[in-house]
């Protein structure tokens, strides 16, 4: 099968409550795509300025990450600040210069086309139709949604949730989205809307899919080393969306194990700033850590 | 086995945002004592008021839970109110009224002190002592503590720690207790002080067992029919407790499904205010819980 992701490159300055890093590269679409990479060679989607590295661009293609829908273009590359406090589910924006990206419009090369599956990763939903038309028939529509769409167009989120198989969205914005403290009662509104799978991320208490009849919960791993919350999400994504490609099915025991395979990505991207312990990870580590989640819940 | 529970017993004024119960059957001995009744014959030790009601005893002696370390004095019974705010993990003291509770010390009767478990739910850290030195030799001496006596008396709470085989906390109190955010580390810190075993009770987000060498989660289940809220982390001690003391022996596979007990009784206590839905539970639904409990998790 194969996955294309449409999502943002970026430089972001994260500041957290011991370090700074100012200009690491980051992301939604880089994150996810360097997740997926450990399963299936993913294709990317995204704009970025002349001021990009080469060497990420390297690291893309070591990784087989198919950078043909990666536009370079004149100016700069979108800029994120944010800082985390003492709690890493607390995260403040500080500033957000779209630059190259304020006016992205995705252009997916011929051979992407074809694919399988596609995620829209935290984009305007305003630019979903015009991605989906340049589509075949994915069997596989997910979306991920950030609070300033959900507060911005919520009009447009949802009319995007009626086209998508599956939303990745946090508690938060699940609440926000929907107006329900309730996570269950929330998940019903938005399985009603459209998708028929909801993957609920919770940080560092896990995370929940929902069907419409059935639930699966990936309980958080407890670490001590958490270094920069930065790209869990995206992480999370790209590794269950990377083993659901590479398995070829959406049967339960798949999206299971693909939501842990989530989990395990997420865990290991959190353990350093940006994407640095994605870019040092080994398989073998992904299939430790995986037994490691099975061990954290067995009785 | 044989499992002694001392712990307060009151009448709750409870405000959810949907409805309020004035003055209803409550306490932290009453809650963990009904859950720990399905695995084990209970000894509870508190002290009522003659306002008390007659039927709550004999729902006591039904359930075999031993009462005769149940004094019964002129007087109030301890009065607590409480409000609760949409997201059922926010809830408000209004009030406290400790009437007979308030110089409450307790006295174990004879047959009481060869018990094999002792639980210590949430009173006064000062009154540790005094009990403990009332019990012959008890396999495990487990304790709870709250918000007030952490805040009021930290150090007889890490005095208290050091006599103690496990400690019952929820998230906010670890964190409060060890000044760390980080659970790992707050556990470790808190293992190191005497308890074998740290019980981080999550609320909806489940519950972790630390061990020196182990961790073992739960995963919360995820309900729409969360009624009232209080006694869940009574009625997840009475659970875990009682299968424990059922079972004989502290193995890790026993201390797993132990975990998961004490979920499951959490998990039907908040369906209904007070006492309710442990009235009417039954055996086969804890065992019909149990099975959903695992297969959340399962992959």
């Amino acid at each position: 099968m194969s996955l294309v992701i449409v999502g943002s490159l970026a430089f972001d300055t994260i500041q957290t409550p011991l370090e700074r890093r100012e200009k690491i590269v980051g992301g939604s679409g880089t994150y996810c795509s360097l997740a997926a990479s450990f399963f299936t060679p993913p294709k990317i989607v995204g704009v970025v300025g002349e001021d990009f590295p080469k060497d990420v661009l390297a690291l893309f293609k070591r990784k087989k990450i198919d950078i043909r829908g990666l536009e370079i273009r004149r100016g700069k590359t979108f800029h994120w600040e944010g800082h985390y406090g003492h709690d890493p589910n607390q995260r403040e924006t500080i500033r957000t210069e779209l630059n190259v990206f304020g006016d992205f419009r995705p252009n997916l090369p011929g051979p992407y086309r074809a694919a399988d599956i596609i995620f829209l990763a935290n984009i305007d939903p305003g630019l979903h139709d015009d991605i989906l038309s340049q589509m075949g028939r994915p069997a596989l529509v997910a979306m991920d949604t950030i609070k300033l769409w959900i507060t911005t167009k919520p009009e447009a989120v949802w009319r995007a949730l009626g086209k998508v198989d599956i939303l990745f969205v946090n508690d938060e914005e699940i609440r926000l989205l929907t107006g329900e403290t309730n996570l269950m009662k929330a998940a019903k509104k938005i399985l009603a809307s459209g998708p028929g799978l909801l993957v609920a991320k919770k940080g560092e208490h896990g995370a929940c899919v929902f069907g419409r009849d059935f639930v699966f919960g990936v309980l958080g791993r407890v670490s001590e080393n958490v270094v920069d919350p930065t790209g869990a999400g995206d992480s999370f994504a790209g590794g269950f969306l990377g083993y659901l490609d590479k398995m070829g099915k959406v049967t339960r025991p798949n999206l299971r194990r693909a939501a842990v395979y989530g989990s395990v990505l997420a865990s290991f991207t959190i353990e350093d700033f940006g994407i640095e312990r994605l870019k040092r990870l080994r398989p073998g580590e992904i299939e430790e850590r995986f037994l490691e989640f099975r061990r954290l819940v067995s009785f």
